[in-house]
């Protein structure tokens, strides 16, 4: 028997760029008639869902059928994502592991195969796994791989790297976009950047690199994540360049989630005055298109993916979400919640139970970080929310802390110590096994005590973070690969609460601390980092 | 084939009073055995669960089996619960429902017969339901009632009000303690409340009263809710009085109810020095005991009902919790928080999901709710967090607010208006259908317009809380009895969080504005309150 509704409203018609009053009918979960007819003023608009065009799922924690959850309650219903941080842990296990969670969601998922895992030198820093151009011609010739992502090594496409230009020549072939990545690069590079197949770009932060990339013929994905915020300095291109143009949140932490998404965006542009049409196109049309997500856009035949809005103000509220004509979110409706809530936790723990997390690490003792400071130290000074940090060299006093880093891939690897300023951990101490892109174990503290305290937690969750504020420990487990909890979205986003509460409570006023400290052992940005192999100069890129 | 587990650790047994070192060993959910033996000093302590002794499941907005999953995170196995807000809304069938959930959790509730409903005359405000002697006489014979609730009508019981009378004779006929309510009651009148039969009041709030009761042969409750706080008043009766001493947290909200609930009391009794073992009783032993409910106490014999927690500090933290040698709460695991969750959305939703909630009300227009207000108008005066009120006589200025209250159990009833000073709602308004006893819907705003937006959308979620910053509008949908959510209790804890965001981009500066709201109508409580009858001087009682 054939299954029917009808939905009456505004239509936003974001192909044929207008709004009317119509009657939608679906039919077995696809768009079967839209009939332009009068409706109410204060009906709702029916329009297609936004779609997340670069992110990390990752970075929310979530696993991808709760990300999905919690992007719907946002009118998100698909996601462009690059599975780069599980891969750099658990290599195609990883990935495999997340294609098979997305497709239990109901959800317009578009994977791509990370491109740069890992990120660097294994002499640098220790990675759970390498996947080169062999493994990622493999994955690009897969239906489920959607693009080739975010290829970070520029140096390496302008230089015309071999292993890279390999990697961009299986993406050719398979006839899919390649994603990327390029802070500041303007000029004769950016076109050669473009030249060599690079369609888009998420790390413009100014207009002007914005511009140079849309000159080139690349797409501008415009971030505004829980970390890095590009909007103010990248809207005017919604209407300069409408079509070239998306939106994106990169990465999108537990808190921030809960709140919102890409809608956020969306309120954003249209208190800003930007056309609606313009709005749309970059919030849905460009990126379905561009990567060619299965995702209806509210046409005759097209899936019946869409969500209802209140309106098209700057504080419209999503009403509801549909996939597949099926509702997969309703703001009032709390049993389809309970539904959605109930498939997820429970979908997905066969996949995840039983898989290994490649932590290998084994408690360490307070002889293992042990070390008389010097008069002249190096010391890495660490700035909130900066993924930067400066080299300072001078006596360590009171507002120094210890850093350490431990490789979690190696049994029985020994730590490796510096010291570090900003944190103002004045007691306890922090440790985490989120920390981009090898996910070792990274912990600030105040005394050695409470950091052995904490990073032996996190060996014993084998994954996750922990917060001693000397007295209370607070963690949080992340049994999937040490960086995904399996958590309900909610009940996980208050843990992180809880977190916050406590390294707070040990003294540290940073807004995003676990951010911060997620990035103090990436090398390949400047000044000063800590790897697993010791301290790294990340401008004349040597070990100190 | 036998289910057998060991644990080793410190027992602490709250019968003997003692702590010692042993192993005790579990077959088929019962306590097999206790041995003593040496364990190492870091070893955590295993001790019987918290008992909350008196709540009212209702406030925390959770269904039972929800509220049975959050507890145990706090490692509370069981609670003695008064289902009267449920009672004024759905009468019998409310109390079958509550009955009927409790039996899904793993958990130890102990239900009463809730004695008071309504809690006054229906002239005064209305209720859904009446429960009369003999409504409470069938279920005071019930084996899953365990006690009589509290009886709020203390002049009633020592004015010998026949009704009053023939509910406390049930409960003596079956055999089942009484629980009293009786704030400030002490000398002759609080030894007559006693002799009736009445063993227990969670209402003292003075260390006197507490006394008085305690003379008088009365068990005292010490509560510290989300509103009333009494401990630190009542606090001495733990060591002058143990065995006369209970912890309730009465109403506990979902945002407080999230992160702590007995274990906060516990916590503070040992930061205060008290004897440990005075306070477990007062914990767990004295309530078991006291309405014989089935929970184990840690017994060669008992159900294997247990919490293991990190020490016996002021920081403690609880680690575990089983029911029937079942696990039923890990801090690190989170794939049995997964399978808890899954079970308590999905078992609940059969039994709630085609039930009335008793909710009529049709929406109201601006004309509705119109008024020209007096040069001496009556002015009721609330403050955070109190359930009492001040009765003023002025002139209406932009302090002061109108206070809406609908009937909720008639069609077509039409609202009453009143003015109220202290919410500070200065654009948009908040309306709720939480209003004790009798939950109507209740509503404060700065204009019509916004007061009739919100008191509808309560109407059209039929029941729930909503509130308007004059530009968005947020809410709560609480589909069952307009009181309680199926939700999961973090996204209701995350919602409410919302809830106060609004209200407080509203104007309004109350801690608690939500508690304060739900008592505007309680016309037992002075000085002035608003029923859906009318403008109510509870001073001396009587409609202005």
């Amino acid at each position: 028997m054939e299954n029917r509704t009808r939905f009456k409203g505004h239509i936003v018609d974001i192909v044929a760029k207008r709004i009317f009053g119509g009657e939608i009918r679906i039919v077995d979960g696809r768009i079967d008639s839209i009939k332009e007819c009068e409706v109410d003023e204060s009906s709702p608009y029916f329009m297609p869902g936004f779609i997340d065009s670069h992110v990390h799922i990752e970075s929310s924690m979530m696993t991808p059928v709760e990300f999905a959850r919690i992007a719907t309650q946002h009118g998100t219903i698909g996601a462009v994502c690059d599975p780069h941080e599980i891969a750099n842990v658990l290599g195609s296990e990883g990935i495999e592991l997340m294609l098979k969670l997305s497709k239990l969601a109901d959800f317009r998922f578009a994977f791509g195969m990370p491109s740069c895992v890992p990120s660097c030198n294994k002499d640098i820093e220790t990675s759970g796994f390498v996947l080169g151009p062999e493994e990622v011609d493999k994955f690009m010739k897969r239906d489920d791989i959607y693009f080739l992502a975010e290829m970070m090594n520029f140096p390496g496409v302008i230089g015309k790297d071999p292993e890279v230009m390999a990697k961009i020549a299986s993406s050719k072939a398979a006839g899919k976009p390649i994603d990327g990545h390029a802070p500041g690069l303007v000029g004769l590079d950016r076109e050669r950047y473009a030249e060599a197949g690079i369609s888009t770009d998420h790390e413009c932060t100014t207009i002007e690199t914005g511009r140079a990339a849309v000159k080139s013929g690349m797409i501008v994905q415009i971030r505004e994540g829980s970390a890095a915020k590009d909007y103010a300095a990248l809207s005017p291109l919604i209407a300069e360049a409408p079509g070239m143009v998306m939106l994106c949140t990169d990465d999108c932490h537990p808190n921030d989630f809960v709140r919102g998404h890409v809608d956020r965006i969306v309120r954003r542009a249209i208190s800003d005055g930007y056309d609606i049409m313009d709005i749309l196109t970059a919030a849905c049309l460009t990126p379905v298109k561009h990567y060619g997500i299965p995702a209806g856009l509210l046409q005759v035949g097209d899936p019946a993916d869409f969500i209802v809005v209140t309106d098209l103000t700057k504080d419209f509220r999503v009403m509801k979400a549909y996939i597949n004509g099926e509702k997969v979110f309703s703001s009032k409706g709390q049993y389809t919640a309970n539904r959605l809530l109930e498939r997820s936790v429970s979908v997905q723990k066969d996949l995840v139970l039983h898989m290994s997390n490649n932590f290998n690490a084994m408690p360490i003792c307070e002889e293992d970080i042990a070390r008389i400071a010097t008069k002249d130290e190096n010391i890495i000074v660490a700035s909130d929310g900066s993924l930067f940090t400066k080299h300072e060299k001078g006596q360590v006093d009171s507002s120094v802390q210890k850093m350490v880093v431990l490789d979690r891939y190696t049994k029985g690897a020994k730590p490796k110590v510096a010291y570090i300023k900003g944190f103002d951990i004045t007691k306890g101490a922090v440790a985490q096994s989120i920390a981009h892109d090898c996910h070792n174990i990274v912990a600030v503290g105040s005394d050695d005590k409470e950091l052995v305290k904490v990073v032996n937690r996190v060996i014993e969750m084998k994954g996750g973070i922990a917060v001693s504020d000397g007295t209370i420990m607070e963690d949080l487990p992340l049994p999937i690969a040490g960086i995904i909890s399996p958590l309900c979205g909610h009940e996980l986003a208050f843990r992180c609460t809880l977190l916050q509460e406590a390294i707070e409570r040990a003294g540290c006023r940073f807004h995003s601390p676990f951010i911060t400290l997620a990035f103090m052992c990436l090398p390949v940005i400047p000044e000063l980092k800590l790897t697993d192999k010791g301290l790294f100069d990340s401008v004349n890129f040597k070990f100190v």
